[in-house]
């Protein structure tokens, strides 16, 4: 098999969470370190320069004339997961790229400018929690001495991992000399909703990401022995966090165009037959317009406090992480539009490297459909055909940019 | 130090918890194999014969008349622990009834019957999720498959985890030679409530315990993205699990003297920024009747089916393991009674080794005060002169018991 189906056949085993079913693709773990490799052994099959930055991005280049690095198109995605997530979240945007780097081969197109595809590490945070961690450590939005003290769940620090894998945590921060090759970057992913699903399309042109924030909730009681302790006795922060778990979304429902999840709750110390002394709850929030998503979490935080005082419970709220509402460059949006006249432009409701790249330099993504519409989730899916469809637009697309 | 204070002074670093605070102490793990080590060291240093029968129970005997180990009184606990539980649960026992042995040899007792004290693997379930699982083996009241399948947290089986510490699994199973030689069994523990604070003792005698079970309900609907993924659009099992939570404990108060708990859950796959596909909460429920136990769960799940409805979502109740209510001895109690003329007597909302011994021959357990009242958490206490007045108690209930 060749194109997109084919590469995408050679590391559908890697990764396969028998637990949770799925993959689970942990940045820097064994899984993911074999599709770095097997990402740095395509590439240079076709004939690119490979390359590790400081920042643990991959990096595959087509000098431009004179051997070139500069003013350089970029494509690319990433390659870890959620836990048990899809197959196609990530590893699709990097084998569109270097199927999009065959047809260009095929179609004799002989760009003047440097082509270079990237793998960003870490983008989904399934490890050290922090989403976009590549490209953020990239353009210096987060710092470094934050980024390395991260810890995954067995306590391994972010450092610790960087120097398994032979990379030196010392140098990680803001590269702009990598930042100043760069002068368009292009990721193309599977599509995360429904929305080509109705409009009956393969491919999509993204317009905006969506404001995307993560809080940690702590609810605080009193732990306790779950026979010994009448139930009057209590103060129980599992009932306190429960109740809390469904105002997020009620709060949610009562914002247009928000979402709110709970997705990860740990109580400690989690025992079936100990009360727990605290539970804590981590919130996803996100809304099209940054102030709201602020409204939204000081709603919950609003309608928390006495579900928590009610139980006798306390909580505390700690913002872990947010990024901006993004609009994609409007120039170069025309210029996909104009190579894809059929493309529908779509609202995308979850972060990307794209979106982080975008506040330094024009940036612009593609989407193939998704037929289930499920993400995160084995159930995502791509068809064999928008597989292809989605690399040969993102070949038009290189063509048109390479100009 | 000597005494009960001075043993315990010996073992208070083994099986700290930095993570969760207070102590983890897992059957079979390492701090666990510590301390059993200790235990033995210090039955010998007592002159005591020490072995470990088939189902990892350790035993150290004060042989009778013609040394003789038939018709033999026993006390003891156990060592493991809960996930960050406190120092006091189990160890207290066995420090306790090593104390009661100094104080008989002090007092001059010369027993005409044998004396041993036993230690239980796994009364608290907290590595195996199978409680007084040492104790249910000697009896025959668990399954040895069942029981060597169990898996903790890493996927270590039971089977695998007794290889480990040079025990033989094929050998695990109900032991009539060990049970024949036992003619009485009193366990001293650590209160798990408040009862001897109230009434300002500092031992008391177990009436009886109330029943204990433990039921696992899991919640599915549709894993999905958590930005990407309208919030009209979801089936999200984690809203449905927390609305179900605070139905348990709602419906617990509607039974008197009932007590419902969920100490843990576990979203499916866990990540922040992903609607799981599943929740599974335990259902921990305690009622001194039997069929009300059953009418909490019935109710229970009456309860959680339309909220999990309500939410697209599905639901499926399995129940782990039921110790039914346990009355313990009344002529034994008698007698512990006439020793102890100012012990109160309590109901027990606990589980414990006694209790399923119980139903095999003559059982009885003291408790000691505990000046938080609190169980199952760094929180338990118990005062220096409290816990070397419980030696003594035992001492003197094992001196009458030993005519």
């Amino acid at each position: 098999m060749t194109g997109v189906v084919g590469l995408l056949a050679g590391i559908r085993d890697v990764g396969r969470d028998r637990r949770r079913g799925g993959w689970s693709r942990f940045a820097y773990s064994p899984a993911e370190l074999t599709l770095r490799e097997w990402f740095l052994a395509e590439a240079s099959r076709r004939s690119m320069d490979v390359e590790i930055d400081r920042n643990g991005l991959l990096w595959a280049w087509r000098r431009g004339i004179g051997g070139s690095l500069d003013d350089a198109v970029v494509t690319g995605s990433h390659l870890d997961s959620v836990p048990g997530g899809g197959q196609f979240d990530g590893p699709l945007g990097v084998a569109s790229a270097l199927t999009a780097v065959d047809l260009l081969d095929a179609r004799g197109v002989a760009p003047t400018r440097p082509l270079a595809i990237v793998v960003f590490p870490e983008e989904e945070g399934g490890r050290f929690g922090e989403a976009c961690l590549g490209s953020r450590l990239l353009i210096g939005d987060l710092h470094p001495d934050r980024a390395l003290a991260r810890t995954d769940a067995d306590g391994i620090t972010l450092a610790e991992a960087l120097t398994a894998a032979g990379l030196d945590p010392s140098r990680v921060g803001r590269d702009d000399k990598t930042l100043s090759r760069i002068s368009t970057f292009v990721e193309l992913h599977v599509e995360q909703g429904r929305g080509l699903i109705d409009l009956d399309r393969p491919v999509a042109i993204g317009s905006s990401i969506i404001g995307h924030g993560l809080w940690r909730l702590t609810v605080t009681g009193q732990g306790n022995h779950a026979g010994a302790t009448l139930m009057t006795d209590r103060r129980d922060p599992m009932v306190a966090a429960a109740a809390i778990v469904v105002a997020v979304r009620d709060t949610a429902r009562a914002f247009s165009g928000a979402r709110a999840t709970v997705g990860r709750i740990q109580p400690t110390p989690g025992g079936t037959n100990v009360i727990p002394s605290r539970v804590d709850i981590w919130l996803d929030v996100r809304h099209p317009i940054d102030a709201v998503a602020e409204q939204i979490v000081t709603s919950i935080l609003e309608r928390a406090r006495p579900l928590a005082a009610s139980e006798g419970c306390e909580i505390a709220l700690v913002k872990e992480s947010y990024g901006g509402a993004v609009d994609f460059d409007q120039a170069l949006r025309n210029r996909l539009a104009a190579v894809l006249p059929d493309a529908p432009h779509l609202d995308v409701g979850a972060g990307h490297d794209a979106g982080v790249l975008a506040e330094r330099m024009p940036t612009a993504m593609l989407f193939t459909r998704n037929p289930t519409g499920v993400s995160h989730s084995p159930e995502e899916g791509v068809e064999d055909a928008d597989a292809e469809a989605g690399a040969a637009a993102l070949a038009d697309v290189l063509e048109e940019l390479l100009r």
